[in-house]
């Protein structure tokens, strides 16, 4: 049976997948690993199988995958020559089935939730997460409920929607609701896959493991994350203090939560050296993929991050968005908002101190641009109109 | 040196980007391959590598790649039972670089004219391919034009105007401006990589060797994919004439090229009998990606789905419509209507003709639904308004 520990408290419990916060700390938990000579089996073929032992999975039913994972980790060539940076990559999960990162965490759920034979799951979020859910919902058979804000616009309900989710928009507040969610998943035996459910996090410890992987065998010296609730972070850093412990690597990489400043609450209480974040008053960013006032796991981020060394940072989104153009520009991704932070974030620490120009990073971007079409009208992007009579003039200059 | 030949008159000539229709027959040529004991080197890393030996290209340059190719191929047997099918395989291109499978040919493309020192590149496009051009031509450092309609939507101009290219609106008949890009392409040294550019179209083999080696070695009974311009039927037909001229493979799958009946030149020609097709008149479909009235490569086509007993199918929007919503809903996929259009073809094939269970069909996925977000509207969405006090009672029936 896998347990759930609480890392404040130490108490743990059996995994239970309608209950992840510590009923005493009210902390969400993660899932309780112990060292056991796990291995790598690389000779098979989807990434849940390959790194399965590191996963509370005794089963992998591969019917249930949309074939997530095996991302490319891609040299980032341009960019680094532009900003005099380090080796830096991008971990591009954007090429993931549904064209985010948060399908590494739903594969995990959703195995688990068949083989637990739960009937049905659901998640509450305004964006890539509601489509993520929908979609391995849909592929599992499973009744699936996507609960929405009021005012998600219509693209994003859609985006969802396809799947044929059970689409509710919620009057109320968004904090109260995914707390609400909770407890009503509890009650009726849906599996609120929500952000930080702690098998969520265990999927995002993959995308470390193929990047110690992709690297030949050890962690870059820093890995940037994009950050809102803080599973992905969390689950980065778990995969890291897995190879740790498991005597696959020596050191840790430098991991870097990442937040655009108009929302950054951790970032903050981390500038400050707090252990315990408070709400951010009226954040607004366009990154509005990682802009989360009362983020769940913030305390069990400051707490980790304080104690493996990380690093966590804010940007502005003047710098977003040079970030975002780069990135298209130089090394043709289109990454969302939040997936350029990354980017930001490596250029200011660049600025604020020397780094080896020799050491390894690796930015992971999040989520495809293509998801928030919205923002990218504030890129100038210039178009020229011309008649076809005059196109070669208007081509003079390009071949030259 | 690397030749193109025409396969109607079987004339031959050394490849140069800038002329690829045959000089007398006015036909597409593609690139001339001899059996020579080429064979896969799958230890390799990037998909163009595992496949070289069957590419025109002497080198594979690591740094020009976006991660292109290597996507899954998954059974639909959800679909399957519900619609009475043989063992039914999606190859979800969509997960691609730029979210289509033009990642494919592009990456071919530009690989080439970074080898013969071209410093521009550009392409005719309002979709799919002005996006992966542009990624492609950003990642390389190339000078890249993009020209598209004048009534190209603002979302289609900035998804691919992100990366930075010149973008060119031009005034004038799209059939004309095709044919009018390769002259000037040709005269001021700008590689204009258009559909069925024959570097394009080697690419698109790479998805006919990936699919063979999913399937452990052997080709699929049928194999479907979404026609517009040609190339990637030409491609995915020249991957198993490669293998079944050296000897990897007996029989040549039947490959199945669907057009929307809306706009359906090749079909029509194809059910006529005839060996050309004529300009489809006011064609009207949502399948905007493969909604061309006057496809460059189709006489091509049309020879060689004869000489290989292909087929060529069209089916209506609303078969379309239906076929987008059981693959989101029954498999989590979020296939673009150009890309739907083959399981309707499927189901359509299996209500005519009884086709063994047992026999393998590959569906070919060519590009996202998320890109084709205003087709949505016209899928029946169902989304309830509730207030967080009434949440409970709201999900009364999901969890029993």
């Amino acid at each position: 049976m896998d347990r759930l520990e609480c890392l404040f408290c130490g108490r743990k419990f059996d995994l239970n997948v309608f209950d992840f916060f510590c009923p005493s700390c009210h902390e969400p938990m993660l899932v309780f690993t112990q060292p056991r000579k796990r291995q790598f089996a690389l000779e098979r073929k989807l990434p849940l199988e390959k790194y399965q032992s590191f996963l509370p999975l005794a089963h992998v039913d591969r019917s249930l995958s949309l074939g997530e994972g095996d991302t490319p980790l891609l040299p980032l060539e341009r960019v680094r020559r532009k900003h005099r940076l380090p080796l830096v990559y991008a971990k591009n999960e954007t090429v993931n089935p549904t064209q985010s990162f948060k399908d590494r965490g739903t594969a995990v759920a959703v195995q688990k939730a068949v083989a637990m034979g739960i009937k049905a799951i659901g998640t509450v979020s305004t964006g890539n997460m509601a489509g993520s859910t929908a979609a391995y919902g849909a592929k599992a058979g499973l009744k699936t409920v996507v609960l929405l804000k009021e005012d998600t616009p219509p693209d994003k309900v859609r985006a969802a929607g396809v799947y044929g989710p059970m689409l509710l928009k919620v009057r109320g507040d968004y904090g109260e609701l995914f707390a609400r969610s909770l407890e009503i998943g509890r009650k009726q035996g849906i599996y609120f896959m929500n952000s930080i459910d702690p098998l969520r996090i265990e999927g995002y410890k993959v995308t470390g493991y193929e990047i110690f992987q992709q690297l030949n065998g050890h962690g870059p010296r820093f890995l940037f994350v994009p950050m809102s609730a803080g599973g992905h972070f969390l689950g980065l850093m778990r995969a890291f203090i897995d190879l740790k412990s498991e005597g696959l690597t020596g050191g840790m990489p430098v991991i870097v939560g990442v937040q655009a400043k108009g929302c950054s609450p951790l970032a903050r209480a981390f500038a400050a050296g707090k252990t315990r974040f408070t709400r951010f008053r009226q954040g607004q960013t366009i990154a509005h993929a990682i802009s989360n006032p009362s983020p769940p796991g913030g305390n069990l981020v400051l707490k980790l991050a304080y104690e493996n060394k990380a690093l966590l940072m804010a940007v502005t989104d003047a710098e977003i968005l040079d970030a975002q153009r780069d990135l298209a520009e130089l090394e043709g991704i289109f990454a969302d908002p939040a997936s350029a932070t990354v980017l930001a974030a490596l250029i200011k620490l660049s600025r604020k101190q020397r780094l080896n120009l020799r050491d390894e990073v690796v930015l992971v971007i999040t989520g495809s641009g293509l998801k928030s079409m919205e923002t990218t009208a504030l890129l100038d992007i210039p178009v020229r109109q011309v008649s076809l009579s005059r196109l070669d003039r208007a081509l003079g200059a390009v071949g030259s």
